[in-house]
């Protein structure tokens, strides 16, 4: 009889090891229940200002809630991460972080961002614009094999802090296993995020998540792998979307020229600071690589997606 | 009053210029009715076979229809070229042709097939998988200003062989205008392509396919831009997506690798040819940059349409 488990909430790792202490063990077909904190580990509040950047901690960044293991798991195998449910908390914050994000150079100040998300349904982002609460966790990952105090920012073909918008409420996410007992981990959850999480941050926010393990034996993927339930923006598709575009041999540079036309499209068109049409760009403008074989110049598209537009 | 044109079917040419003569000249607010041909320029028919392949003139590829000049247009101004309608013809092909493509290593030799497109609706692609008719022109450009004699195949800021799948019915695309006139040309019609065109064909065919143009004069943008008229991918969205993924610093073999997982995965699951999975990949699969910002390790997932699967 599969079981569900309360992860304890003062559970925190701060960075990836191949052969931590599970923290609980869980059989194949279990649930676990989790409520993460937002990813700068409770240094922020919806009360915080641009100020307070300056005074983060990073140490502290990305506390992830875990590991679980999951009795059976051997390397060679996939584990299924399945996205049961996602609440998120009541605010959660947005931040262009000096030195980050696709644009340093264009975006050099800090600033911050907070917001009340306590009607559940809305990031609330200006007079014309409201962006649809939708849902994940940017870091999912099982334990690396060769990990030793590995920092949390990048990912790997062990998933971790993939920041894949897909993976809300209903998908299926597959993970290599690469230790005994798969070593699973989370946090850093996201009430928006555009695909390319431009300015390197999300909407992000504490959160209630319940997630539900299996094991495939014998099934062996090289990275992460997904099956959404339903369509990829389900709350936006009922409107157009506008498109900017990067062309050039360097899909980094395509990005960046596509996200630099995006920001002023979005200021001239909204009446926003090219500061907060980049962290709008990056709750909900999605890049695409629109082709990526012509004669080695490549076309990346921005997509903002109007049904955001306040009528 | 708004006049409607056909473009003439015998007047295509193979390069971009600087200073084409003009086949039409038509004012702002004009309709241009064309029947381009497929790409290879009518040297395959629904008929041919791989071994056609070695036989390809490759002077004749990428036929465009034009060059049409639009009244009062000046370089710094944008053309609005409004996608009112498109209608496939009857038959089209794919291929894998060696030394191109996102994987030329992979799948090192030719390949072809051709479609029968008469009923409107579906790409037929095997008993369990058939993929919905949504087209677009692939190239559409104004004439860039220091060309002269420059191959069709890349594209640039003044558009050109976009191959952006947004660019379907009801879409605006916007193009930075270069020369006075801006000299329209377009061709390279795709009956259904994913974001990428990975294996370097789109489902390729003839198009009917009615333009309306505007001259928006003192509006400068950096590279093409759109608006679609409604969700991205319409006739699919009823159903969920499976992704794959590729995690690195380089955001090309990340590509590479999610394509391949991706191969893998449709080859697996639907029982077809590893080339066939690679060209349904670039028929109907969407390449996405899911995170472009996490020190220097980036997330390109590739996701399949559920929506293409027969019941």
């Amino acid at each position: 009889m599969p079981k569900t488990y309360h992860f304890p909430e003062d559970q925190v790792h701060y960075a990836w090891a191949k052969d931590p202490e599970p923290v609980m063990t869980i059989q194949s077909g279990d649930t676990v229940v989790y409520s993460t904190r937002e990813v700068a580990d409770n240094q922020f509040s919806i009360e915080s200002k641009t100020e307070d950047i300056a005074n983060l901690d990073w140490d502290r960044v990305y506390p992830l809630a875990g590991p679980v293991a999951i009795e059976g798991a051997e390397p060679g195998d996939t584990l299924e991460v399945e996205i049961v449910d996602l609440k998120t908390g009541s605010w959660g914050w947005a931040a262009i972080l000096p030195g980050l994000g696709l644009l340093p150079d264009d975006f050099p100040d800090a600033y911050l961002r907070t917001f009340d998300l306590s009607d559940g349904e809305f990031i609330h982002f200006s007079d014309r614009i409201k962006v649809p609460i939708e849902p994940f966790l940017g870091t999912m990952g099982v334990s690396p094999v060769d990990a030793s105090g590995q920092a949390i920012m990048p990912p790997g073909s062990f998933g971790g802090n993939m920041d894949t918008r897909q993976l809300t409420i209903g998908t299926k996410l597959y993970l290599p296993v690469q230790v005994k007992g798969a070593l699973f981990s989370c946090g850093d959850a996201h009430a928006a995020q555009g695909d390319g999480e431009v300015c390197v941050t999300a909407l992000e926010c504490p959160m209630h998540a319940t997630l539900k393990f299996r094991v495939i034996k014998g099934k062996s993927i090289p990275a992460p792998q997904f099956q959404t339930q339903g369509e990829l923006t389900p709350k936006v598709n009922h409107k157009g979307f506008y498109g900017t575009t990067g062309v050039g041999p360097d899909l980094f540079k395509a990005s960046q020229d596509a996200i630099k036309a995006m920001v002023v499209h979005l200021s001239e068109e909204y009446g926003l600071e090219p500061k907060d049409a980049y962290i709008l760009s990056s709750l909900c403008v999605d890049l695409k690589i629109s082709e990526i074989v012509d004669a080695g110049e490549y076309v990346v598209s921005a997509v903002f997606p109007l049904g955001v537009v306040v009528e």
